[in-house]
């Protein structure tokens, strides 16, 4: 296209935004507006996409960081012939795939959902490290952020990954618009501020005008002929470009234009310009999965394992197995063992150092790119990246995420170390899988079986050692539950998961000897949960105490209870968790303190089938 | 001290640190080895502090950041006479107060809990933006930092900050020892890479051998004597360093020296050398608490008030009658209507753009010197600074975290705005307190009673307009609930808060009108619940129906269940929640498809009292 062409595709684009807007009724034009130049010149000269083959493995990839200016994201589908002005204009409504922030689940163009500021560029270092790594079939990755978002941290993460890993096929668009939701940002148009910032992180750097087609032309000639190094391009944009009701006025962030028949008088009129996108260059996946024999390792029963070597080593022979498993560290990788598979695999381990944010978005990245990762770092620090996870299950994204040390069985380090909102922070994600093993057999199966499964998967693993209590060729299925203890005098039921398991033995061990019999479930699936062996379990024996080294809340007792949340009779029960705050102390010290040992279960249950109220 | 003197003192801080890990068996004396001479030089130099008299509004603040090399800390805290050998040995020992990682709730030095790494930087920030704007005794803020937590976002957050607000009383002390927990870091001892970033985000930088003590003494005075910027001091350090068999070696983080007695012996042996920290000069507190009259904003039941705007009005009417109360707000005071609060107390507010983690620490840091913070965002990017919110817990800081936008009620922005997991994220926060009023009056005297709560605080609000149900004289104890319907012959129980009320009392008049009596309860308080009102419900009404605008897992569910978690028997219920993944839709679509409106909660309540299994 000449200059002429691409300033009316821009038009277009803005005249789409604004209708879109319009017809919804809400949404973003403004800032869809400012960025309509960069979009247009991207998308008809440097964007190698086939939008009818959106697997193309030679495809490059568009990440909308500030994902609010979705109008000028469908816009674009429409002039490349994706979406029709019909379908346009369902924008935001019910059951429309043109979502008030982009989300991949019906959109296949759609690489990661976006909406929570600075994560888009996280999650495209994810991608460009897939290609420039493992994909290796020259696509380059585009990611178009706001200037506002650069505030996030998690941009600097990725910055400082990206400049690290030379990430020369990566190109951050940063459509410098001055004004934020409620009103100007830091360093407004100041375009070297941000220029010194990326710089120092070891970026190249162009600064541009972001209505001048022929210079943003340019700049991504630039940013593609830069070896080395990922581009940043910085260009001064006006917010709500075109109409000068609105252009770079503060209070209209998010509000559809007033008179949206006039802004589209005055931006030109509607138009039907069709780009023809550039087809990516021919290309093969090159990380075909190589499905080789997988052989997890194999523990003897009564030998004492920490299910966090379990997890290590399983990881290593799952990557033995399958040619598609990547691990990610946190810079604790000699603690969680996912440096087991970084000797193994080492040209599918990612390092990101103390970077959690950044971990998980790699993660995300790298499974929108068709591989399997396992990210991990002590549980108490994935909370870090909580707002990643979240995204992550709106992107539909497989990632397996895997937190050790949790809980207060870590002894010493003290609370600052220990998973103990974990559970619940990751129950609470749509569609989430969570697993707590309590032996190294039962972790190396769970490990594996992550692999196949849809969403969020998290693993939940423990520091110290502790005894195996399943045979090596034991099943462990997603859902279920263990039954340890049983008999048709039961009159109780200990739930337990992890780190509780062998406590719950020994309870039901000592309550026996008084003449007791409790039933023991190992709960090892907390999400989802066996709801048919708890209610059995409630039938059968009447009540239930639930022990689980992790808050109160969100976490072992609650999962219980969702067997019981659809108006059938509820069993009493005790709920055993840990309620202060932890100090130092040895492991054992912590439990007793916590009152999660086996000693308080057991003094629990005895109130409890007494029918005592306990707490 | 002179040099020499300088030098025996960082040699008793490394034979002390040698000594406490090897009393714990555990801690991180290498780590403590490296930054020994740089905290040798500053207690005796440069830090003005009265370890009698920690809260005297002179005193510098000291944050150790890297948390892990506590025994570094503990040991000047001996060498300054705080604390003495004995005690020193305790460390890391159930009960004693020399925790694995420093926390404030037991040793009044300590201004904030640290061991989740990057997180002392951005608290500091909060103290020195306190120092600079509101305190203003002229006290400095000293920031102890590794070289691996750099790699951290929540630091370029930080560095943001403080160099836009050229808070010139911070330092950031950079132990650049090369070597992380797994291996070395990103840059090694490439001190120019740190010393780029941060001059980059607008920081004085020093660089010096943080091993020779004069240099490190003429860097501090450089840092204090640089005004306009703040100051961070890049220090090339070795790891372990004085003990040949540990300096500068992989393989050693977080372990005791194997030979401590001769690694003791090789360092000097024991010293007894007692510091005389500078007193602090003469200062008396500015911000004495003004307590003048609060007067709330009032409510005329009918009218139809978002709970944000109640919330907005309200913070600025607390703002008028208390003194101490500060805001702080994540570049999206519009929408939540913290700037109310800006436009009346521009002073005391405090606008930290886009950058969550920021916010949150921020605010701990302005507690921990006596104010009263308020931080909101919309709910759902509260999950950004999980991680902060759970380390806060720890400090026992008394943080008020407001989060905006709840819950598929916004409408059509989309999943990626909807707080849908705050619920339960900050329930399993120890010691917080969770509130979700449904109406206007109901959230002013909230946002009042908040300020006087012991830990972290979460209120919950809602974007869309609800009708105005309580008067404005009307009293909302924490831990309480309101019952709205009640009658003797109720045959079920629904429980419902913020904006499910209104569709609980719809749902209760539609049931009546088919000869169901139902009672409805507004739980406002989610945490700590009230248990006596749901226990009697439970036994007057036989069962309960749940409903929740927040995913099943953690939310208000699982708080009503935490009434009956004791032994006593527990009534049949029914849980609603939000248990898809919704996309975009008008506010009433969105409660209809989520089955949270008044005829989902209608028809599960019918079945209920049925005695049918709902689910």
């Amino acid at each position: 296209m000449n200059t002429r062409e691409l300033v009316e595709l821009a038009q277009q684009l803005r005249v789409d935004s604004v209708r879109a807007s319009a017809a919804a009724g809400s949404g973003h034009p403004t800032s869809s507006m400012s960025a309509a130049d960069l979009m247009a010149v991207l998308l008809a000269h440097h964007l190698r996409y086939d939008f009818d083959r959106p697997a193309h493995p030679g495809n490059d990839r568009f990440v909308l960081s500030k994902g609010h200016a979705s109008p000028l994201l469908y816009s674009a589908y429409k002039a490349a012939g994706a979406v029709d002005d019909e379908e346009l204009l369902t924008f935001r409504k019910l059951g429309s795939r043109l979502e008030g922030h982009p989300t991949p689940r019906q959109l296949p163009w759609v690489e990661t959902a976006t909406g929570s500021l600075g994560q888009g560029l996280p999650v495209g270092v994810g991608i460009a490290l897939s290609g420039k790594r493992l994909d290796r079939t020259g696509y380059r990755v585009w990611v178009l952020c706001g200037d506002s978002e650069l505030a996030e941290g998690s941009v600097w993460e990725a910055a400082e990954h990206a400049g690290h890993e030379h990430l020369d096929n990566l190109t951050a668009i940063v459509d410098v618009n001055r004004l934020g939701q409620r009103g100007p940002t830091r360093h407004g148009h100041d375009l070297d501020a941000y220029a010194r910032r990326f710089q120092a992180f070891g970026w190249h750097t162009v600064e541009v005008d972001g209505h001048d087609v022929d210079a943003v032309d340019r700049a991504y000639g630039e940013a593609i002929s830069t070896k080395g190094q990922p581009t940043a391009i910085l260009a001064r944009t006006l917010k709500g470009k075109g109409v000068a009701d609105v252009e770079d006025r503060e209070g209209l962030h998010g509000k559809p234009l007033k008179n949206a028949d006039d802004a589209i008088a005055e931006l030109g009129g509607v138009r039907d310009i069709r780009v023809e996108v550039h087809e990516p260059p021919a290309a093969r996946m090159l990380h075909a999965v190589r499905t080789g024999h997988l052989e997890l390792p194999r523990f003897e029963k009564g030998e004492e394992v920490a299910t966090r070597n379990a997890f290590g080593q399983a990881l290593a022979a799952l990557g033995t197995g399958r040619g598609d498993v990547v691990a990610l560290d946190g810079e604790v990788g000699d603690s969680t063992r996912a440096e087991f598979f970084a000797k193994e695999h080492p040209d599918r381990y990612f390092e990101c150092y103390i970077a959690e944010q950044q971990m998980v978005a790699a993660a995300v990245g790298l499974a929108a790119r068709g591989w399997v990762p396992y990210a991990s770092t002590f549980a108490a620090f994935l909370t870090r990246a909580y707002d990643f996870v979240r995204m992550a299950s709106i992107s539909g994204s497989g990632i397996n995420l895997v937190g050790s040390h949790a809980g207060v069985a870590i002894g010493q380090d003290g609370p600052s170390q220990m998973g103990l909102e974990d559970l619940a922070m990751m129950r609470a994600v749509h569609g989430s899988t969570v697993l707590y093993p309590c032996d190294a057999n039962q972790t190396a199966h769970l490990v594996a079986e992550m692999a196949g499964l849809e969403g969020v998967r998290y693993l939940r693993t423990s520091r110290g050692e502790s005894p195996v209590i399943y045979g090596p060729d034991e099943e462990f299925p997603i859902g279920g539950s263990k039954v340890l203890r049983a008999s048709d005098q039961d009159r109780m039921t200990i739930v337990a998961a992890g780190v509780t398991v062998p406590e719950a033995l020994a309870a039901a061990d000592s309550l026996d000897r008084e003449g007791v019999k409790v039933r023991v479930i190992d709960l090892y699936s907390v999400k989802p949960v066996d709801r048919l062996t708890l209610r059995q379990a409630a039938e059968e024996t009447g009540c239930l105490v639930t022990v689980e080294d992790h808050h109160e809340e969100g976490g072992l007792g609650d999962a219980v209870l969702d067997a019981f949340g659809d108006g059938r009779p509820v069993p009493r029960l005790v709920r055993l968790a840990v309620r202060t705050m932890p100090g130092s102390g040895s492991p054992d010290e912590q439990l007793h303190a916590a009152g999660i040992d086996a000693e308080s279960i057991a003094a629990a249950g005895k109130l409890l089938v007494e029918e005592a109220v306990v707490r």
